[in-house]
């Protein structure tokens, strides 16, 4: 199993996250390419600060959108979509062999994240993109999303993921933040859920029925410290419990 | 002997010089990389275009100043700069390598350019980005500058650079552009000028007086449809008189 | 009868448009405001010009985005969406002021222009944006659009336009440029038709039924030199045939 | 006397800075207008809280440049230079009437602040561009600065400003802060200090000479915890002696 978490969200004299906190947590770091966040000084710094803690990176690609955080929905053209998410990588890459490492995955980040998880134009560029840059990328999407499949299809390597401090419904669906209950807040007891789910393969929806839910990796936040908190405890928990902890792709 | 033009500079819906024609009379491309100019759609496009013609392509690498076309100077620190050139580099290296074709050489770009020939700490940032993403990236610079030798001097190939259309004076140095007599309009005389330095390694100086000038490379524009016919001259001129063009960096 | 155009949108190096020749064929410039095109210091030239021709100026609001010259769909918040659309009018405004001039009317631009055409939220956020900044502001919208009926429930004066250039349909809705025959390209044609408008009220739409359009300006490009003649070819036709042509907005 | 402090300055989804803490503090805000930091949604918020608290409102006004927070030098064109600093006031003033205040003066930022101090011809740009949009604007300006006297001599109000955690040199300018001692941090020292100052004109500079220091504002710092508690025990200070507080110009 593997623990991944958005890093190198600073912008400028902005900080977000903690970084170093999480770098020492998790497995695999979703690293922000410019686009939604990061500057290239403090995304070269998490970069070797990555390569210190010895985490497999990812190239974490937005839409071309700062002041939204790249959290509001976009339509670019194909022919933009494909170079965005190119060029992203392709700046990530650059950063990353100058820290000492390499860009290992790409997960698709915020609106586009979610947009391409049905949307099978803007999820086929993203796939495109990452053909024609790298097709030995791994896609870091989301588990049960009609993506998986249709990247596979094409000959990409897609893990899934699953979300430690959110709610599932009972076809597998992340349940709307717009609902109550969607989102996790006790600590303890997400860590506990997500061993059960990492031991059994079955996970308690919202509505209390157990769902089989297929994912290789955990998806963990850091940008609070309770959020920190909530992720080392998660780690600890399936430390404890003997789970194997490594990244999908090699560093 | 090299002919390079500044290319990929439209933005957007803004479109900046004649990239189709320029491509069938240089050997070698200064792609924009998003900073000064260039977004990645057409950015990509004119990559593809360069793959197609067999030209060569260098980085063009700017201050983070679209608004003002990477022409005015700013003082990042070491920090900000090393990394905003690895990123740039980076950003077109995978644009490239989906076009089919590679960045062989960094061409900084405006004030960029002219800061670096003399500044010593924004060019040692310079060569040590280049050294940290690729050390057998080819630099090219402004000739007779002293970031030639020092960047040679840490072990980067370094080509020299002439403008075909600008006056120098007798130390080599380009004559100001505020002076009169710095900006040369005939086509007809550029053509001739290019060739005669080139078969004698010599160039009429402002003053008069003939000055060596080594450079392997000469800079053309393209920005307007009379410096695309000032190149195009240039181009035959070169041609007819049997002077081999290839770039100075392989594909 | 009023004519309009989008003008002021050059970027810093990169130049768009004929805004000299459209001052003096308009009597109504619609000015970027920096946020799909535009710098202050090209903003402020075309103000400077638009007072000294005596044209109404009016802000061209739009999305926040420049690469994509907003014209791609965008979902801000309606938080943001507000203040987006006040920052630039103020802009505007303390450009106008410098130039001699003022901001008399808003024209949303682009993907906003016709997002706002029929969704209710974010053509309830502009609405609020001008009551909030300034109640005597008009708006300029598409003529028959519902957004024209809900601005002026609050209070808006509202003014509607028709498009030179495009074709209609039955109900008075503008023929989707997917289409063929959506846009017009022969500048007699459109001349001889706008004036036949004015006169009558009445306009041929695509099927070839005559149908009433209520507008009160005339929007043209200016984008090409042949927009410029096409434009420049209805001002000539409506001032020949008498027609009283001013601003909507007082300048 | 009266105390300002910049604020204004989260963009997006990163926070930058205490505005409600700080707003209970000052009694003028330099609230940022977009080119170093401050969007839209955030600037409205931050002068609706403002003008509860009756805290007069100033423009921040900076260079384009928001991954450098606008503290790196550029050289702007005069052009460009005036048109930024009115487009930025304009924006400000837009905003500022939607939360029913107003701007009352305006504060260069970062580099520009300390650029204009003695640049004279950017400097003037400054001057041109309040005169330009609004004459009545006042400008805070660095106590002893030469632009004090220039933008006085054009008929600008100007208000000299002191910095409550900066040590002075025996002329009155600050101490450089690349030198040992040239920040103060003891909270109750800088208020006790300031406190004299207000009372006796004179500062102790960090020769231990007294000196006279013109000036009619304190500038705090209000981006950390410890900022704000320095700059409440300031308040506090100056308060409990009596000194009477208030806005330099009217809201």
């Amino acid at each position: 199993m593997d623990i991944n978490s958005d890093l190198g969200e600073s912008y400028g004299a902005w900080r977000m996250g903690d970084d170093a906190a999480m770098l020492s947590i998790v497995t695999s770091a979703n690293v922000a390419c410019g686009f939604h966040a990061g500057d290239p000084a403090g995304i070269l710094q998490t970069l070797r600060s990555a390569a210190g803690h010895g985490v497999a990176v990812g190239a974490h690609v937005a839409y071309p959108d700062l002041v939204g955080f790249g959290r509001r929905n976009m339509d670019p053209t194909s022919s933009e979509l494909v170079a965005d998410v190119i060029y992203q990588i392709g700046a990530l890459q650059g950063l990353a062999r100058a820290a000492g490492t390499r860009v290992a995955y790409v997960k698709p980040h915020g609106a586009l994240y979610n947009t391409i998880a049905h949307d099978e134009r803007q999820g086929d560029d993203v796939v495109s993109a990452l053909l024609a840059i790298d097709p030995s990328l791994t896609l870091l999407a989301l588990a049960g999303s009609p993506l998986v499949e249709r990247a596979r299809a094409r000959g990409l390597t897609v893990v899934a993921e699953a979300f430690a401090d959110r709610a599932y419904n009972d076809d597998g669906t992340l349940v709307s933040r717009r609902l109550a209950g969607s989102v996790l807040h006790d600590a303890g007891q997400v860590a506990e859920r997500m061993l059960q789910w990492v031991q059994t393969g079955e996970i308690t929806a919202i509505s209390g029925r157990r769902i089989r839910l297929q994912a290789d990796s955990i998806c963990v936040h850091g940008d609070s410290p309770g959020a920190v908190e909530m992720a080392r405890r998660l780690r600890q928990r399936l430390d404890g419990a003997g789970v194997p902890l490594e990244a999908f792709a090699g560093r």
